[in-house]
């Protein structure tokens, strides 16, 4: 049998890594690791970092692969990420054949948390459904960039008694008009917020969260929108990429 | 100066701490623990015994003091909770003057993250307000329940491209009839999921998670919901205290 761990290594800050990660990294003959272009130097950086630093003297190969590229001229949003999906089950089956020899662990290194919208675990499903490899797999969870978010700003993600909700730039744009209360906004590459100055909303806003090049604005939403654009536009400009997350809050009255 | 690290120290699986909470637990002097009664020992014992296991070689001191009771008389359920953050913003206080020295270094260790119901934060806040005490404070982040419980289901929290709800059950028990899609329930102590079994969900349920008692249970909601209450029955009656969490999920059609 062959073993596959989905490993959650924190979204930025090499310390954020859990014992039971660490461990994990420690099993492990060969880590698999997706290529995505654009962001690519810094964050395989960071992941040959978590590697060199934890791993004890062991050996271990890196295998890094070009993730497919998601067709953007798909009818739909949903079919264009099932498609995408299942040439990346393709992908990950014959690595998972080539690669790994019986009894052998593989692992895949994700970014934060492997729940939080990350598709490696839907992957997996999909590779065991097409039947053609066999393995088990487990999943070690990680402090996710929203977690990162709040503990920087030293705030709570729920109000007293109200539930959390955590969304996408794309949803609240979808939502334009409707009332925002308390929502923490991931994935959102174009301001989304800016929609929303005239609501009085309150805006904890963080870019490269635990790493070197953190930057942390917050303020009330109408007052400091300006300024996150400019950090964000300069910032990106500068390194290439940006990975930047938000939580708008109302005031409680 | 004195120093206040909130440090989340994971669910219950002892593995779950980050390096970077490690090292917070060995720049604390002391360490205060508050006793909410029921749960009482095993979640205290958890406590000594990650101080035990991963503090190296220096002195530190456990403060114990027991919290006050939360007044279930008080006219609603944000007054109640706001009235009961007061005394214990008091309570804070008045350990931080007592039991810390200048320069010295504080801990409190917060059950999963501390973003995610806890008071901790809050109250440190009121403290601050109060301006009794002086001190400065940082938050660590932990792996809360929530992410121990989607690692051992192995699932994603969010499907494609939705947001993720996390919930109470008593706010899951007033939207009553209503319909829900993607839900994390936590803090319930009624199994509300009964509620809903004649809505065609799914259920992912864990207690315990992350200790040597973890049970899990998941299926559509009702074949399974008989067999989750009399698991929790069973089980709590026996060790005298719960921890359950779970997640509602409605089939993509
Ligand atoms: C595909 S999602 C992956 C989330 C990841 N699984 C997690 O647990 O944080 C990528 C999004 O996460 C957020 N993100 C990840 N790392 C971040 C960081 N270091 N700083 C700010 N936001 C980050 C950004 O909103 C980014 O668009
Ligand atoms: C006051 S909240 C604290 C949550 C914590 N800060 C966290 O990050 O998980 C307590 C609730 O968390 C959930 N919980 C905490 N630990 C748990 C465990 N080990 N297993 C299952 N549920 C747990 C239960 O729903 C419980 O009612």
């Amino acid at each position: 049998m062959k073993t596959i761990l989905i490993i959650g290594i924190g979204a930025g800050n090499p310390e954020h890594i859990t014992v039971q990660a660490i461990k994990a990294l420690n099993r492990t003959q060969v880590f698999f690791i997706l290529d995505k272009g654009y962001a690519n130097d810094d964050l395989l950086a960071l992941r040959r970092d978590i590697c060199t630093r934890y791993i004890e003297g062991h050996d271990y190969r890196l295998v890094q692969v070009s993730d497919p590229r998601r067709d953007s001229d798909s009818p739909s949003y949903r079919s264009g990420i099932e498609h995408w999906h299942e040439q990346r089950a393709a992908l990950f089956e014959q690595l998972i054949s080539d690669e790994l020899k019986p009894g052998q662990t593989g692992a895949f290194l994700v970014w934060g948390d492997p729940a939080l919208y990350d598709s490696t675990l839907r992957i997996l499903d999909h590779v065991l459904a097409r039947g053609g490899a066999s393995f088990k797999y487990d999943v070690i969870p990680g402090i996710t960039s929203v977690q990162a978010l709040a503990a920087a700003h030293r705030i709570g993600l729920n109000r007293i008694g109200e539930p959390v909700d955590i969304t996408t730039g794309r949803q609240i744009a979808a939502q334009q008009g409707g009332d925002i209360h308390n929502s923490v906004v991931m994935l959102d590459a174009h301001c989304t917020f800016e929609r929303f100055v005239d609501q009085a909303l309150h805006i904890y806003w963080g870019a490269y969260l635990g790493t070197a090049d953190e930057i942390l604005i917050s303020g009330p939403l109408h007052e400091v929108s300006a300024q996150i654009r400019e950090a964000r536009e300069t910032t990106r400009a500068r390194k290439g990429w940006i990975m930047d997350t938000y939580i708008l809050r109302r005031a409680v009255s």
